[in-house]
């Protein structure tokens, strides 16, 4: 197998994240050190399928690695959930001579990439790109550490204007179906409490502990809501609902939003995606495929996409507990 | 007048800004340096009322230069609207035997201290600390410097995920009746475009624009929305009106929100903060009253209140003119 | 054993880093939360010895997760390392009724710990607080993540200036035995060389690969250089040697020094931190001593000091490996 | 006058400073604005003498108005010393068909400009870019604010570590000739006395307060040291030289360096780089020549090269007496 690959392509799919940059920059570096050409994808499966390519060389690369986002840009492409147009996409590689892909990306990546290969029996290795951090075999997902970091700075920021004025903030994170982000951020920022979707947002929960620390005197509070939840209420109907409950209450909303997928990488963030980078193009030319190297007790490994993809990471329910007894 | 001050309160109202904890500072060491005692009065004019007061020291006042928010609080008073409010306020003043006040705070804190300083007769200075920038007699307010960082590092965020997504962005940013921090920032951020009141939000100019760049082959944009608007769309009714005007478009909102009043305060409002705090002091031993403190070219001087809160601000259109260019 | 604990002290000692604030915060409320009183000790082991104490309650460490430095200070104490000393300090945890003591810091504040309870009896758990990252038993020390951002935000800066003008920047960094800051800081700033104690520094190899780098037109460099050394040359000597050989270059010499123990703690420093203070606190309750708690694959664990303290940890030679190849 | 410029050659000379790359953005815009042909020049003077030259587009400053460093680069060129290196760089811009130039530097730059337009005739305008705000004629310089916030938030940090150690840390930081980064980032980081050229350094002064400071119980001080100094002491001897007259102290050096060079501009210097480079375009078109554009009173004014680079700036003695007044 080994002999055979002259030709990677890499891209990057699905929400962008800090740290796929410096990923893009390992994979054409490593491609550089093990003798392969290496070519650059745009546009995820779309500028696949539309022949997007351009060669990287170890030099394209350059001052990027503490760049946010992607420079090979990412999309959402209708056609390529198609038989045709993964078709077209194989064509495209063997007409450009490309032996085996590198895609960086969360679950829909690899959902893609399954199929590809399926289909037409190219390698595919795949890189955890995502800030959500709910992929399975891998302790971390690449941009996921700087995100958390960008959260609790935003945090600190309004803690500043809570204090100053005795407000209770409710402050929306991502994280539509994992409460990873509001757990961690909440514990890092020192909030107050948590809602997630893993716990039914625990509204009720909520209101008791907003009531006791009233009582002592508590003045001012920080509440972390993952933006996806299963009660039904929004970030604002939840403002509303207990400004009704508790009429004295100078409650106020805060969405983080896309600010959060933005920025400098953080040190581990690049380090991972280093570290990955390496090991996808490693995997490749040892032969492997349909596979994501991940991390886990800061040993790069490979596990399956379907693996990867499938079933919902618990919760961390000690880090739970650890918000719990820092904030009495 | 010079010899009767041998107490001076101070008080920070309004909404929080970066720098005014440094203005705090430079008010209690002034206090400390002329011999005078410097009282803390907390929560602005309801902890007034309320007598909530605490002597404060060069000690009280260590490392606070560089934290955002106020420690003295501030919070909104209904009760100082009244006049009775303003005498039970004033007799607690006379019952601590504080002879003279400084204010920090935007128009509103003004307001109430031409009225207090109208009926009882105490010699009130003010201090410009307010992120909008929209005070007369000043150049700048303690704040707003630090609001433009905040805003441009968000937007530079943005522009990671708006660039690897080819997608528009419309992100709203503080200023209810002032195109300042959108104009700036905007500016400095390199948006392509911006909306302010002043200019009616100029919703059908940017629909042309956006046009006109779409067929320039220009894929990801950045529209920088003041929040206060007299077009009657807001952030999210606008994206719904270009997105079905523009149909092809990706359009997103991010909302910047509380963020934009915390975090540490950039070298110039620490700076501009020490002068103004200095030069509050200054004027209350100078015997000045009714008078906000601010600067003007690099200068300390003082405007009398009315003049501080009334009338407009004009736009720079010299700056205007520049966004406009550099985004061709 | 649990019932007897009924007063846990806590002190921070050795070099500062950022998130043993955090920690503390996390000491004082789990005591809180289990009912057991927490009493600040300040200046690590000299202010034991003084006896320079003050009950700490959860509001006692409200807003300070995110400050850097340790508000219980932290100090060197020669007297400590005599028995009467230690026989003092004693007598005042005695005094004060103190039962149990929780230590924050690196090696020697362990070793403190060890002879201190040998002698005396007291129940001591530690808790790993340097950005040094050597320390045994726990796979990431408090203020270790943060440093590195810093390390890696500053050789952003660092290389801004260097491509602007074609130079070589020698750039020193902590790690006086350890050359994992060198290493991590290396791979995540894209530093083109590493010196590190752990490989003799490699002068030589670095001047090889810096000759291969010039002939391939690569015009600027950054050289990551751990403080300690065995080659007996320090940073400035080094550049003369280089500037010797290669006349036509043009270095600079950067030394990073203080800034990297200080800043607010990332994310990751604040969860571990909190994390490891309840754990602390529990390991106590468990009737534990002589023990310091770790992270070792996310999960909190117990070592005995004199493990915690022994032997050196190897070299991450996989990730030297992923640094070799990304700068090819 | 007009109608004869068809082609701006634009080059950044001198040390890098960040706003740079946003002033080249607002050039190149401004030139596409008025339909003027736009030449990049690589590597300041040198790379003019060698031709080193390439046109740009609006395209070509596509996001670079938030990057640190000068894209363009910059170099020393002893040959442009010379009046033959000086007709050799003539000579090529009448080969490229550049009828104008704007230099982007300090006042070696601005130097060397005035040679080439007295002995070529060649239209020149100037834009002040450089950390040091050494240049008449102009409030601020491109660079200023930036490296004011690195300085003052690298002393945030070294703050941190002061106040948990009891230290007294000399902090060096540019400013070979003038004291004003010293001074405002002084104020701004709450130093408690600061040594500046201005002042022939007041080691003695500086020496009294120390002792003052420390019989009031102060335990931490930051002095703030600028590099350049007639005094004879650097600050390695300076430190020891504390050292010896007061022995009880713990003495730290930290010498900023590099890092106050580099890093994203602030806001204001990315605004003020926006106005000085499309103002330098409208002067070039207006017929002006050897002048320098400025800043005064947020206006864009022209001053001469011989009065931008001559004489120098006198020390903000206001503010001098701030720092002094609130370091009580």
């Amino acid at each position: 197998m080994l002999e055979k690959i002259k030709k990677i392509g890499v891209l990057t799919s699905g929400g962008d994240a800090p740290g796929m940059n410096a990923a893009i920059r390992a994979v054409v570096r490593s491609c550089s050190y093990f003798d392969v050409e290496c070519v650059g994808i745009y546009r995820g499966y779309q500028g696949l399928i539309e022949g997007d390519f351009e060669v990287l060389t170890a030099r394209s690369v350059r001052n990027i690695i503490n760049k946010g986002g992607t420079f090979l840009k990412s999309a959402r492409s209708k056609e390529f959930r198609t038989v045709e147009g993964r078709a077209k996409a194989f064509q495209k590689l063997k007409d450009a001579g490309i032996d085996a892909l590198v895609v960086i990306g969360g679950d829909g990546t690899f959902t893609g990439a399954i199929y590809l290969e399926d289909e037409h029996g190219i390698p595919i290795v795949g890189i955890p790109g995502t800030i959500d951090n709910d992929i399975n075999g891998t302790d971390y997902t690449i941009g996921y550490d700087t995100a958390l970091n960008t959260v609790v700075d935003a945090i600190d920021k309004i803690r500043d204007t809570a204090s100053s004025h005795d407000r209770l903030f409710l402050v929306e994170v991502m994280g539509r179906d994992a409460g990873d982000i509001a757990l961690n951020a909440g514990v890092g920022a020192g909030a107050e409490e948590i809602l997630i979707p893993e716990e039914d947002m625990g509204v009720e929960r909520m209101m008791e502990s907003l009531e006791k620390s009233r009582k002592t005197g508590k003045t001012s509070s920080i509440i972390v809501v993952a933006e996806g939840e299963k009660s039904g209420k929004n970030i604002f109907e939840l403002a509303e609902y207990i400004g009704e409950k508790m009429v004295d209450y100078d409650i106020r909303v805060s969405v983080l939003g896309h600010i959060q997928r933005g920025g400098a990488p953080s040190c581990y963030d690049r380090v991972l995606a280093s570290k990955l980078g390496v090991g996808a193009v490693e995997a490749v030319l040892r032969g492997e495929s349909g596979v994501m190297v991940g991390i886990t007790n800061k040993i790069v490994t490979s596990v399956d996409f379907n693996t990867a993809i499938k079933g919902t990471r618990p919760l961390d329910k000690e880090l739970r507990r650890v918000l719990t007894i820092t904030t009495v």
